[in-house]
């Protein structure tokens, strides 16, 4: 049999109730929280997709189910058959009128109550708190940007190739590899799938990698997870400028889609939506590193050297310039990665782009044209003093039909933490790892 | 400058000329292949997207850019300006009259030559393999698998929440897990993520996991790879029934949708269409363990011991029987998870679905109903000698609100051979992974 449907009513999710005024339904899920008063219980129940009130009323179910309803905890699993009906006052616009209740299972005394709970003690117990209303609205929101993320490459043509998690040998430097036994040789987890999205730009055109990546950080602050999700397209003739177009399209439309379909989920966490809304739109601000740098000695940051790259004072200074993310481009060649292009009317600069995030969310994507020239890159892995052999087959690139070509990375978390408004990334990745954290 | 026009001409993708015959259009790509005779060259020209026979007449260029066509070598790029053509004969229905070819760089000599190649070569060279028409039908064919999965999910309202990589403990066995230096700890690799998907269904109704797991397998078979993707739906109040209804569902949407957008693409893999056609079509046969058995005993396994679980010679059999996957359910508990629910009937039965596919190519989905019972959890951990500790958060969705609740998981490669028809798992992932291949 199935659980689709009882006592000859089908289930119906609480996000939808409110197409199904008048009727009689089966909602399942979990109780939040209840009050009762008199012949009255006020159950606050929830399934995933929202809360409703079903109000069970003495003498519209038998006794004994009345008396089920009162004796029932924080979480306990039910079953409620009733008529949807409208109500202004109710969150969801709607409450449920119950005519038959069927408890599933009585919960034992749940650790996360109503109080106020450590950040500690809550992470600890990760696999309950997602059940909370913050937890769970930060969920959806991350589906509904993985779908927006995908559905924008897909309308734009570019194939999800996925790049592998064990590699050889790293993208950009060795200090914060993980390394993994593999069958008595090392390997090292992915940081990057860029130099696989180049070879596969070269066979698909326009391409996209979205997968886990890894870092092992040993710092432990809120911009820190040893695992997190990273977007990274990359595609056939696109120079700088076609990087950066694609990028303010990409992190505009996210934002779209988020403020489209989960506005109830921003409220539910009080982020300060008409702060996010200049972002859904295009076009974002573009300026140089020079640029970029004349602002930070402008605003507090006067001693700021120039040719350094920028911690995390400097993007929220550059960042509060704008009311939208801020795209920041040419940047010294020094302090950018091996595989970047140079400048050809300047050597000493690198065709690249930082998408900066509004409010301190810092760097939202790192991105750049690559260099396409088989000389000039052997040249860079020799300056970086790189292992040339690993990096054999990523120089056939070049020696096969090289052309120009360019894309970007977006972290996940990073980019859900500033759309969401909340503090930490760990907040934002269902259950995160950190240097002390692998449990649950 | 942007890279999306050239000569006052918009690039245009091999794929959509058919919209742009009689036009002056941009292609831009590498030469897959040439032919000349007298005055003409013949280019063929590929963008990923498809090839375009590209016609370069020396009365409709300048003398040198004719040339420069004639010493174009094999994956060279280059951009031609061009006027489409329709033609019957063409593969795509379109040619392009050459009015402007710029080169943008001559390839050195290709290793992978249009003679035939063994596949460790080709597997060393997967990074240009790639390019190739059957491995890029096969992406291709991938990406739009990845599509349909996700879109199939998020129509039924199923949110995708990612399981961590890594984890403290196995989920099934620890003979093949990855092991990684976590700050001098020890942590595995994912072989699944179910616990966690349970977890999260039980905060978001209904879930899927779709990321990378790991194999520490240390057989070299068709069949194996030590990374792959794997899809985990998991829905609170589902029971057997109803994840079969899901799971053939799944199945024959997304094998529905291949059908119906990558035709070309499995012409180009030479697949039969026609054995692949009724799977896109419900319902799908469903036969219990005995069932199952007795065709083996029928089919030529006339000494197939009752109560063992079924090799690759007794899948193919079984496969064989119909013309569309199977569902076979109603196991024998001993040789079945932990986690899978008994019959309460039958207690020496577990509730759990394995989904075989026809031609031999094994297991494509295998599925329970899960056991939601705290005290029957707990002695089922203990018959396994699984380590308590390391299920105690897992146990804690059976103490607080437990219901009834299932899922499944498919794994991404092995479903792309049986639709793409190859005989290797390793062909059907951009970057395989095997005992003895971790390059490039």
């Amino acid at each position: 049999m199935t659980q689709q449907s009882f006592g000859g009513h089908r289930a119906v999710t609480i996000r939808h109730l409110t197409a199904h005024v008048g009727e009689e339904v089966l909602v399942q899920g979990w109780l939040y929280n209840m009050r009762s008063k008199g012949k009255l219980h006020f159950l606050q129940v929830r399934d995933g997709t929202g809360i409703v009130q079903a109000v069970v009323f003495r003498g519209n179910v038998p006794d004994e189910e009345f008396e089920a309803a009162g004796r029932l905890t924080q979480e306990s699993s039910l079953r409620v058959v009733g008529t949807v009906k409208a109500d202004e006052r109710s969150p969801g616009g709607v409450e449920l009128q119950v005519s038959k209740l069927d408890v599933v299972h009585v919960a034992e005394p749940y650790p996360i109550t109503p109080k106020e709970h450590g950040v500690g003690f809550l992470m600890q117990h990760r696999h309950l708190w997602l059940r909370s209303r913050k937890p769970a609205a930060i969920l959806r929101i991350r589906d509904t940007v993985i779908r927006a993320i995908r559905e924008f490459f897909h309308r734009r043509e570019f194939a999800c190739v996925d790049s592998p998690m064990f590699t050889p040998s790293a993208c950009e430097g060795t200090t914060t590899l993980f390394k993994v036994d593999y069958f008595g040789d090392e390997a090292y987890l992915t940081q990057s799938g860029q130099l696989y999205g180049e070879a596969s730009a070269m066979a698909l055109g326009k391409i996209y990698v979205f997968g886990p990546t890894f870092r092992a950080e040993k710092s432990k602050t809120r911009r820190h997870l040893t695992e997190f999700w990273m977007v990274e397209p990359e595609a056939a003739f696109y120079d700088l400028e076609d990087v950066m177009d694609l990028g303010e399209d990409f992190v505009s439309t996210i934002v779209g889609a988020v403020l489209a379909e989960r506005r109830d989920d921003l409220e539910i966490l009080e982020r300060d939506i008409a702060k996010l809304e200049p972002a859904a739109q295009k076009p974002y601000p573009r300026i140089t590193y020079d640029q970029a740098v004349e602002i930070l000695h402008a605003d507090g940051h006067a001693d700021f050297p120039y040719g350094e790259d920028f911690g995390a004072p400097h993007e929220t200074a550059i960042g509060a310039r704008f009311d939208r993310p801020v795209l920041v481009y040419n940047w010294p060649a020094a302090i950018k990665a091996f595989y970047m292009k140079r400048d050809p009317d300047n050597p000493a600069i690198a065709l690249g782009v930082d998408m900066i995030a509004s409010e301190g969310y810092g760097e939202l994507v790192g991105g750049a044209q690559r260099e396409d020239d088989l000389a000039a890159l052997e040249e860079r892995i020799a300056e970086h003093q790189l292992p040339r052999e690993a990096f054999e087959w990523f120089l056939d690139l070049r020696r096969f039909g090289s052309v120009p070509h360019g894309g970007f990375g977006l972290g996940l978390e990073r980019t859900l933490a500033w759309i969401t408004g909340v503090e930490h990334l760990r907040q934002c990745i269902p259950f995160p790892r950190m240097l002390d954290k692998i449990y649950p």
